[in-house]
């Protein structure tokens, strides 16, 4: 376009200059944003878990919906608009907004012995926001963030978006393997290389594999935290879903300076309402505070559990869930020490939803994708959970959302499935 | 710290090392980030708006919430879960997650003529938020914002958290004086400095001023948006409540291939909810979504604002508030032309919560604040809505909160008070 025509273009007389042709709106993208990596919790918000349908999809791990108390909900959302309804639906909010956050505090001094002051804990739209607001405080494109191999596939999507350099560190039954990380960090150190920003971890009943990191190992990665400054990500979105075995100590508990505790309701109240939050030192809090621009969550839905948590008994309802969730659990190991004992190899989770299964090294995965709706069951691949290359050899199975009878035929089907893909 | 105590605090006993003495968690924050320019909108949620005390409030942007349909809302919010409530608490949403904004779709069709695919839509905590996803978007540190002179103090807080350098030009009664934008922009090209990437506006009703930029002025913008490639951001969360004179279309209207409109619920229906939205080219509004790390909005609150939409008569809704709201702008302007013609000058609103007050040249603002909570009455001062120096010849006064008695009497108050601190 020559300067003449672009001169001419410039009467108001047409809204459709010449020069519009050569915009291109991608051309204004910031740079830095990598959308690559990782798959996104939001990718699966769409999907339809129809569960009279004939696929038992034994892949996403969503609560079991007969858990959500509808009953009490509907009472508590009455209650909410009822009573405070008004200054609960304007700015500022009403008495919820500040109740929530102190019923929240309060729970998880009473269940998880984890102290907070009302300036260090922030509100969230889900862990997923959550992760993203830490990133946004704490990384530049180019920092580092360790994880867990293999760890949540979200996580991996969050911390890549913001540019972040990611690795991940082996796992045992012990969970994390921190002398891994201890050598990796003693050898940047030498080297004069950068250390990490972040270590991302889900210590308890992890997704996706279900393993709990060990006391001593707790111990260990804190020990590393403070050595070489970085911060621990601790996200606990399944910690208060222990079955059997001792209830560990929370990496927070043992050293609050140095870790960002992560947790929600979506698996203990329901998804829907979209509340998480994050228990930090009051200066990281106050940041974080800062670059959440939508300011506090909604006054309605922190009304509505504020009024819900006020009307139930909390650890009757957790007993509850965790009686539920158990007997599903047990069904899968049941069903896996029944017939896969020669097949496979899999994680005896004390906790949360997952079981992390090892294939037969000979097991064709894509294949096994392929026949999985002809089959009836679904899994998500282990691919998804690794920051690299890898885990083409393990799925990992959910025994969450379905009830015993289910599971059990699921995993009948998961065999034949497996069986049928081998050479 | 030597290598010998470095061995010696790496034994796993003591999780308290001589190194953590050295550790400053704020070492660890992101650079770039500029918290120190603008307000949050979340700095006014924890704020007590107390009608029945003393304070006449005429600062805050507030809806009244005696125009919150809290009947229909309760009937919605029993519907929601009655109806459909274990698939909106799930993960994914019930069908509102789908309706809503189909909604959103069908109204801004109908009353704005603001045509919409699904694909060019996105729901957002708020408008908040849509301007902070925008600006990660959009935006890497140093990038151009340009605004309207004065204009939304939350926008300058949020473009300005993300690095960004602003700056802006001025307005008069048809709204931005378009031309000294294109006199910038003409000096940029023809120096070959840098052309900005985004311009925000409020064309209707402006917040704080209350203008609303006249048609000739709209095409003039979307002109220059053409020719030298930036996109407009149009902030029409007061679009909907124009009182008299013509409604004008909006930039997206006109040109939607460089706007990205914004808007909310938070006037029209209640700011509890948190749902505002952008509309945009699609291409824009899939970066949007990726950068939006929590998904979707909530399918609790999605469920509940999809029954009450179902249930009421949007259109009657409307023509209910704007004459709620007209009655308080015609108060305000009564009491400025009976009382302040010697004193002030003043815009005039067709629409809107906000009037813009030019006060003497000889008022000492900050003594007028001083005094203002014994006077009983409030305003925000201009400096607030300024990028730079300036507005301390000005006040924003709002007229949304208060029935027509309170702010004649609020008026009387502020006049005392502005006699008060002259010379």
């Amino acid at each position: 376009m020559s300067v003449s025509e672009m001169k001419s273009s410039s009467s108001h007389n047409s809204l459709l200059s010449g020069s519009t042709l050569d915009f291109q709106l991608s051309n204004l993208f910031a740079s830095g944003l990598d959308f690559a990596r990782g798959i996104a919790a939001s990718d699966f918000t769409s999907l339809p878990v129809n569960k009279d349908a004939q696929m038992i999809a034994l892949g996403f791990g969503l609560p079991d919906p007969e858990l959500f108390s509808i009953d009490d909900l509907r009472d508590a959302a009455d209650k909410a608009l009822r009573t405070d309804g008004l200054r609960a639906l304007q700015y500022g909010g009403g008495s919820g907004m500040a109740q929530l956050p102190e019923w929240i505090r309060t729970i998880q001094a009473a269940r998880r012995q984890i102290p907070c002051q009302p300036g260090e804990l922030v509100l969230t739209h889900g862990s997923s926001q959550a992760m993203d607001l830490i990133a946004r405080v704490f990384l530049n494109p180019g920092d580092e963030v360790w994880f867990e191999r293999p760890t949540y596939f979200g996580a991996i999507k969050i911390f890549g978006l913001r540019g972040a350099v990611e690795r991940d560190f082996p796992m045992d039954e012990d969970g994390l393997i921190v002398d891994a990380v201890q050598e990796e960090l003693a050898r940047r150190r030498r080297n004069g290389e950068p250390l990490p920003k972040l270590f991302y971890t889900i210590p308890n009943y992890q997704n996706p594999s279900g393993r709990s990191m060990t006391l001593a190992r707790r111990q260990q990665l804190i020990h590393l935290a403070q050595q070489y400054h970085f911060l621990i990500v601790e996200d606990d979105a399944y910690g208060d879903l222990g079955f059997d075995g001792e209830m560990l100590p929370t990496l927070r508990q043992l050293c609050p300076s140095h870790v960002l505790y992560l947790n929600t309701f979506s698996k203990t109240i329901a998804p829907g309402f979209r509340v998480g939050w994050i228990m930090a030192p009051a200066e990281a809090v106050a940041k974080i505070r800062e670059v959440k621009a939508e300011g506090a969550n909604g006054g309605f839905v922190q009304e509505v559990l504020s009024r819900f948590l006020e009307s139930i008994d909390y650890e009757a309802h957790i007993a509850h869930l965790k009686t539920h969730y158990q007997s599903r659990r047990d069904a899968m190991l049941e069903a896996l020490e029944r017939d896969f004992r020669a097949l496979c190899e899999w994680t005896k989770p004390s906790g949360g939803f997952f079981v992390w299964l090892t294939l037969p090294s000979t097991t064709r995965l894509s294949q096994m994708m392929a026949f999985s709706e002809k089959m009836g069951v679904s899994f998500v691949p282990g691919t998804a959970f690794y920051v690299g290359d890898g885990g083409q050899n393990h799925i990992r199975l959910s025994f969450s959302l379905y009830p015993p009878e289910a599971i059990t035929e699921g995993m009948k089907r998961l065999k034949q499935l497996i069986e049928s893909v081998q050479p």
